[in-house]
């Protein structure tokens, strides 16, 4: 019955194209959109459609932004010669939560992969590429997720900045803090020893 | 950082309109709605205000339909003498799932709530008289939730319909199909008790 309306279920579809929302959620959001306020609605509308008019990449850095440059890349407080690549947005939110790190970034949108058809053409290669050419930036540190595909990029993106008299660094792997020896999985545990350091006694 | 796009903002305030949606879901889909292609949330932004167009309620029952009449009070194979009275529309959808009843419904849109203040000029009542005294109906059956608030309404409608020369019912009350004894509460148990019936021995 419900499922009769069309234009019911034309938005049914749009919200299923959302993150975690099935069918049950995308109707049960339908059906609260026909029994809200016409205003609210329409607030609704015009609130998507500014999102993609108002909201665009810096670009520089590709960080999203209402102004021209974003606030990272426009604030002269910040180190323009220390450069973190990262996969996605959402991995500057993360560095920028732990307000440690006072350089800028660079956001290649993706990561390299056969099979979701991802090639070096999808990801702001060039443009980093670049800023390196162009801006006076010291070191690279490359943090894409330490996934296959994370990896691939970033030796890829390593190999390819080989050339340019650049430091090129990679975030440390191994146990994260609070994890347990007998939950954390053999390539972790690898990457600790690989990389164990020597503990210096005060003396 | 991310919260600091006030377009990004306004979305976000829409999305947790919606039911069970949280601040960290909300910003979740609104920051989806920036990754998705302009196309995409075009389509998105005219699905919503296209409900609000094409959808309303039917003038006979309250049905949400795009028809000028809903489809249930149109079906002319359907009973129209007699009525189902609910609170809200997805009780009708309630009803119809058993495919069981052939008449036909009216939806009061809410319950008499003094907290919520809803008071009887809130409610499809007046409509529902003026279908009593015009069209052919014989029974009423009331259908409201059996709650507290249910009830008030349940019995303000009958006593405002003991008037008319209509049979007014009400769903019956009892134990749920599946429900244990000791997990039921008293109150239930009190109207299964009242309401018990006869077991017809076969001779």
């Amino acid at each position: 019955m419900i499922r009769d309306l069309k234009a019911l279920n034309r938005l049914v579809d749009s919200f299923r194209k959302l993150p975690s929302v099935g069918l049950k959620s995308a109707e049960r959001m339908a059906y609260a959109v026909l029994e809200m306020k016409p205003e609210d609605v329409e607030e609704f509308a015009q609130a998507l459609t500014n999102v993609k008019v108002k909201i665009h990449k810096c670009p520089v850095c590709g960080i999203y932004t209402e102004d021209e440059v974003c606030e990272i890349c426009s604030d002269p407080e910040r180190s323009h010669d220390t450069l973190i690549v990262v996969s996605f947005q959402k991995d500057v939110y993360a560095f920028e939560k732990i307000e440690r790190f006072k350089g800028v970034y660079h956001v290649l949108n993706g990561v390299l992969s056969a099979v979701n058809g991802v090639g070096i053409e999808d990801l702001s290669i060039d443009s980093l590429i670049k800023r390196i050419t162009e801006e006076d930036i010291k070191e690279v540190i490359l943090a894409t997720n330490p996934t296959i595909e994370g990896e691939t990029t970033a030796l890829f993106i390593a190999k390819m900045l080989s050339k340019y008299t650049v430091k090129i660094t990679r975030l440390a792997y191994g146990m994260p803090m609070g994890g347990h020896l007998d939950y954390t999985d053999s390539m972790t545990l690898n990457k600790a020893l690989e990389g164990r350091t020597k503990i210096k006694n005060e003396e």
